[in-house]
């Protein structure tokens, strides 16, 4: 696909080797508290999400997580408490630490679960940030398991998203995160909020005095606007995919509260998993999905697209690729400096 | 919402009392082979789709079923059978019948393995059309139960629509249908095709030699159109919500294919559902919906919209006030015909 990016800006970058940016990282997570394991997990899922191709969820993120600790919103070091009330119904407790850890307790517990019994639940409550959902999506799929994830719970703090037909921010960007095993290329993976597009797009595009695509977002009075100033006054995004994504939006924040119950910190998540090995032969599945993924990548592209992908495989190839990380110089220089 | 209609084909209607319908309906399905309890089952879900506003889905589908039945392509008064993996894992086998009885039986076995399990997954293969699929949710999520539903692996048959960036009509319509109790107006139900218009609503502007909405379909050359001839010369319907729509199909077309095997007669269908009532009190659950919901409902409307909706209320509505069935005079006019 082409026409991704929601936003050019043109920025000055700069070629960082990886060993570079882990140490950096480690010394800011160690500065807010964290102990070096603890950090080096973090770590591992932001530089994942850098070399996967999305810098949003990079090691860019360390410098939130700084602030998040150094105000108490975040807690270091806390160790996700795993509770089970049935062989298939786990649960996550974050006890108030960043998600990322939670979330990677959650796919462990879920794939042995799902091994065992074929299919499971797992809730997590008490997180800070989740990270790239896309990446425990992936783990799951590439040990066999169909992965369904929703996330929520939180729209007191983060409201952002108008619903379908409405004029004022009211939800969160709800993300719903998708994953199964594909063909010979790996694992499909659907990872995306259900906002048009993300708040920081947004925030750059304010900082960068540039304007939004259409039909993005909305002003105070309901008009579509591509200043990215007008969000923040009052504003709102518009949902991916009109009632597509505020349905699931809909959803996913009844899931995550309603059910899960109010979201400590910052969001609920539940996942679920059923293992496809349990329905189909691994190299049987594998050779059908082929087929299906194949025709896709096959078909002649449409106008201002080079391919037609399938997604979670380029976030695949451009790990496969990618031995450095190329940051914006104002990041790469505000982490040197949070380093310190 | 408004703006909901993707066409508006003027049409004389005749408003038909229930028993009218149903006695005529009954005929048609008789005619078919069907004896009178299975099909008045199939009548119940027909006449129920009418009467939520789902017309689509109605009783103007007992015309299609005699059709499928006298070419032998569906097998009337077939059981489905039920066979079980584990309590979690429920099997449906349709065995060659329409897709309405079996998705009875898979939403039955469904509820009562959530509520004796939490959860369970149902897989339903070998079956024809399975009716209006928020019917099934609507039943779940009136027992407190959390509904996921995909459809597909038909794509042989059915490639009507185009992968996102893609110009050639290569997947099915792969249906998701999710369903959750709600607060004071009853469960959320979010229930669409993947794709961005039916291929019924393309059928009757054909016939009616009107143009399609903008951005709906392609031509064969993937440029944009809204003749509706172009879709049966080798065109196709755009994915519903870009790479979100594209996305579930294809997940929903690994899961009903790669995982649950090649389909027979139409396609395969996957449900997960979860009670609701494991994680929290149904009292305390509908209060924190509702607090959501009404959030939304009160939101002030965008242009061209009446009101903010919450998907799911509005058929429910219908239904209340609904005691007759408006149809079309062409189509009234061809049930009676049938049915004779």
């Amino acid at each position: 696909m082409a026409n991704k990016s929601k936003l050019i800006l043109s920025e000055s970058r700069v070629c960082v080797a990886l060993d570079n940016i882990r140490e950096k990282s480690l010394r800011i997570l160690m500065k807010a508290g964290c102990d070096k394991e603890y950090a080096n997990q973090i770590i591992d899922h932001l530089i994942d999400s850098d070399l996967s191709g999305v810098e949003s969820h990079g090691v860019v993120r360390t410098l939130q997580y700084l602030d998040e600790y150094q105000q108490g919103y975040l807690l270091p070091n806390v160790v996700p408490k795993v509770t089970k009330d049935s062989l298939t119904k786990i649960n996550i407790d974050g006890q108030g630490g960043l998600g990322i850890p939670a979330l990677n307790v959650a796919t462990d517990e879920g794939i042995a679960a799902a091994k065992l019994n074929g299919i499971c639940a797992i809730a997590i409550r008490n997180t800070g940030h989740t990270g790239r959902l896309g990446a425990f999506a992936e783990k799951a799929a590439n040990q066999g398991c169909l992965f369904i994830l929703c996330g929520g719970g939180a729209r007191d703090k983060w409201r952002m998203v108008a619903p379908y037909g409405g004029t004022k921010a009211l939800l969160p960007t709800n993300p719903w995160c998708l994953g199964i095993p594909g063909g010979l290329k790996g694992p499909v993976i659907l990872d995306c909020a259900t906002s048009k597009i993300a708040g920081g797009w947004i925030k750059a595009a304010r900082l960068a005095n540039a304007e939004l695509p259409k039909d993005m977002i909305i002003d105070k009075n309901g008009l579509p606007t591509q200043n990215p100033n007008d969000f923040f006054s009052g504003g709102a995004i518009l949902p991916k995919g009109e009632a597509l994504g505020y349905g699931l939006a809909i959803i996913g924040e009844l899931i995550c509260d309603a059910m899960l119950g109010s979201a400590k910190v910052e969001s609920n998540t539940l996942i679920l998993m059923i293992d496809t090995t349990s329905y189909r032969n691994p190299d049987i599945f594998k050779k059908a999905a082929e087929e299906i993924l194949s025709e896709l990548r096959d078909c002649p592209p449409a106008k201002g697209f080079d391919n037609v992908e399938i997604p979670g495989e380029r976030e695949k190839k451009n790990r496969e690729i990618s031995k450095t990380i190329l940051l914006p110089e104002k990041i790469w220089a505000a982490i040197q400096k949070s380093s310190i």
